[in-house]
């Protein structure tokens, strides 16, 4: 599982630390021995500019520039509001697309992230989900669910944006199985009752 | 409220951007005039260098080099493998120690951070929590609750790494009142029962 987390001007934060903080805690724990995986796993962050100022001010440094999706076999795409200047970016709209279509290939999106499979056409016909706030705006392209994670065969949605770890968590388990997902959920502690 | 949260080589990604993601919800949502708040908001990531790389290999630049704690009253220190490196900068511990004693200041953890408030002497006669794996460890310096945030005082420490969002939230609760701090929990989709 080589997976890319795209990010942008505009990301917000927790939408795409969430599932990166998942992932990456998976291959650490296989590193240190304590998961088995069946699977090399890996996670980066990648992007169209060499710094990325966040919806909230956070700055990050992707590990790598964009130059196509040719490396990943998974491709996440977190929200925030500058996923509206994706939205005429037809080139990395029609890349998105080719991405899905790729045999094993999973594509997934956290919270407005949704919006932007929808402009790549890879929601049509399918059940998704995404933040409260924007579930009438994503209706005008697929069945919108209002649930916390929605798996429509390679296609994984996220609510809103703490569903980010959820998103992960259920990456890990389609992916790796189940055990490891309930590994790593214990490690982050986030297996509570609430 | 003006919070930093001070950021170092191997903090834990989730450890910091889950509370900085409550905070600065917080403050977006009060300049949007979605939440009313009876003080300003301001959240910063501080660090004592440009790039801080965290402990899953995230790298972000945060918005002030550290040069005291005087602008601030209140201080956030997250965890991860990098917190033992701070064992040793004893300006440091003394200037979260003398933080902590300041009328009116709020000082909190999470994850092994609190480590650091214990390494720092602000836990001696406490009752704190920390990650499930090092609970041994800091019951050597304070009174170890396994709760998810535990309030003493003027000192709030969260659990493991996923805590981070809990403890944002009580930090809202505590200084800006229930109503905002479950406004910013619905906007994040941190309220569903699981």
């Amino acid at each position: 599982l080589k997976a890319a987390i795209l990010i942008f001007p505009g990301v917000e934060e927790l939408d795409f630390v969430g599932v990166y903080e998942v992932l990456a805690k998976g291959r650490a724990m296989a590193g240190e021995g304590k998961i088995k995986i069946r699977e090399p796993l890996e996670v980066e962050l990648i992007a169209c500019t060499r710094e990325v100022k966040c919806a909230n001010g956070m700055t990050v440094l992707p590990h790598r520039l964009y130059r196509g999706l040719q490396d990943y076999d998974a491709l996440i795409i977190p929200g925030g509001r500058g996923v509206q200047a994706l939205r005429d970016d037809e080139g990395l709209l029609r890349e998105i697309r080719k991405f899905a279509e790729r045999p094993g290939a999973l594509i997934a999106s956290v919270c407005t992230g949704a919006l932007v499979l929808a402009w790549a056409g890879v929601l049509e016909g399918r059940r998704a989900t995404t933040h409260h706030d924007h579930r009438e705006q994503l209706a005008a392209y697929c069945d919108v669910v209002p649930e916390r994670v929605v798996v429509d065969g390679n296609v994984i949605t996220g609510g809103g944006i703490s569903s980010s770890l959820d998103l992960g968590l259920r990456i890990l388990e389609i992916r790796l199985g189940e055990e490891v997902a309930g590994k790593v959920r214990a490690r982050i502690e986030y297996d509570l009752e609430r």
